[in-house]
């Protein structure tokens, strides 16, 4: 392991919850002489002052990303084009600027064209993340074992591409190459997808005329509950998720309303064989998320579950 | 508190994932003088006897529920009828006869025709689980400040009921009491509909063409992995389940297409605002749902996420 720190100067743009993720670990880890970060909201800013987010808080994107030798917008996707904009005129030639939005083809679109020919763009996509959000909400161990996804442009600077994979390789993320249009293609499947239908039954559940909400609530833990960590996401995130890659995103959604379809057939007549071979098949698929450790072995993901009452006079 | 056991013999049908989970605790609680049990499987009762879950393990159902004075089906919906059938004539006089099935108003149909009219029938279900299955996934802590719903026929006497709620309180459980009908609304909505959706979307992400299951595993932490552990739940259980309420199902189904294809409206028009708006509404049930205590309030469900490595040199 090198003791030096990676780049000189880092500048973050955004401090929610991956943005005050990354700077924590960045801290912690030294791989930094200098810090810089700031954010569009200046409640923000002086919380991330407060709580000691990064060596110093600039006021504004110019003034963070300057000297910068590593910049990350740590914003929503709807807002990168606008960052690009801002830092364009600021940056220091030789400097990596990424990003780290779950689209990777309209963020290319949207930032690439504002940038100057003397950096290197190299979009990033580390796939980590909790319902929370805002600088409080993040830690330095968020990345550990989750997979950070780069999707370089063609052509482009192979020891930047190295230098930015390396960075998230200290954070502890695994690093995976890919082009946007694939990685944009996996995400609606993994991610996106997973949130529109987490998203819309909880919603549901939310307007039944038969079933209250506090009735909902009480007895989620039957399975709703595990569709509400995901649609407690953020939402601006999220909009700007489906805005900017809505081909990939219906494209999935038409595969899974056929399958839907299936299934409600099956239960429509009756047909236990059907119902219980596809139970059977994604059983299998559980078992292989738990065994390359991209979730907790524990039953009920790892839930608490506490001791029972005692009972006087128990032997 | 009260230290006297609440019956001379309980009698468990059926060892899986709730019969041992109930075995345990009424072992470590003290709440019978004598803990019977048995599964149809003989393997089932082999393991049982080896790792003591009861304190004898019958050959079979009939043998089971002799001299019991409460008896609980711990069986898949779709076995009821049948243990129902088998333990009728052997019922002592003013037996309590329950179940755990996750529907209510089918149970009922298949097993009060069969019963005594000298014993009290009470439909139960402790909504409690985990994705695994079998006598060693079970914990005496599983029904700890979850919900326990009887759905007692009409009729039903006062006393029996309350007897029966007492022992899923000693088991931890906070104790409801609604009709079958509206329970199996309440769970339509809730718990089945939640596993259909996953079972879909599990099954979708496996048959992509153009994503391959390694890239579906490997990235599934960007939402996709928390909808494969209620798909990795029993298989002939769940098959029960849809086909014994179907309609509250099919209805819940209806409810959710059409909430669906507003939110792919949206998202095809580039509709940000109603995304937005409807992505806001759903966060507050996430909180109500924690608030209430039946979800783990830590990120990300608590997953851990372990500590950073070590950098040598670090500061």
């Amino acid at each position: 392991m090198n003791a030096a720190p990676l780049f000189a100067r880092v500048a973050l743009i955004g401090l929610g919850l991956i943005g005050s993720s990354v700077a924590r670990a960045v801290r912690q880890l030294g791989l930094a002489d200098e810090l810089v970060a700031t954010d569009a909201s200046p409640q923000v800013r002086a919380r991330a002052a407060e709580i000691g987010l990064a060596d110093r808080i600039a006021d504004d994107n110019a003034a963070a990303v300057k000297d910068a030798d590593l910049v990350i917008a740590c914003v929503p996707v709807g807002a990168c084009a606008a960052v690009a904009q801002s830092i364009a005129p600021h940056l220091k030639p030789g400097a990596i600027v990424s990003d780290v939005g779950s689209v990777k083809a309209a963020v290319l679109r949207a930032m690439a064209p504002e940038l100057p020919p003397h950096t290197h763009f190299i979009p990033a996509h580390p796939v980590a993340g909790t319902e929370d959000s805002g600088p409080d909400a993040g830690f330095a161990e968020l990345f550990i074992n989750r997979w950070c996804i780069l999707t370089p442009p063609a052509g482009a600077d192979a020891a930047a591409v190295e230098r930015l994979a390396e960075f998230w390789r200290r954070l502890g993320a695994n690093v995976e190459v890919m082009t946007a249009e694939h990685h944009d293609l996996v995400l609606a499947v993994t991610s996106h997808l997973p949130h529109l239908i987490a998203y819309t039954i909880v919603g549901t559940a939310d307007e039944l005329e038969d079933v209250t909400r506090s009735e909902v609530l009480k007895f989620s833990a039957g399975g709703f509950r595990d569709f509400t960590r995901i649609a407690a996401s953020d939402p601006t995130m999220w909009r700007d998720v489906f805005l900017n890659n809505k081909e990939a995103v219906l494209e999935m959604l038409g595969a899974f309303q056929e399958d839907l379809s299936k299934l409600t057939r099956a239960i429509r007549r009756g047909d236990g064989e059907a119902l219980f071979d596809h139970f059977t098949r994604t059983r299998a698929i559980r078992r292989g998320i738990v065994s390359i450790g991209q979730d907790a072995a524990g039953p009920d993901f790892g839930r608490p579950h506490g001791p029972l009452p005692k009972t006087e006079g128990e032997g």
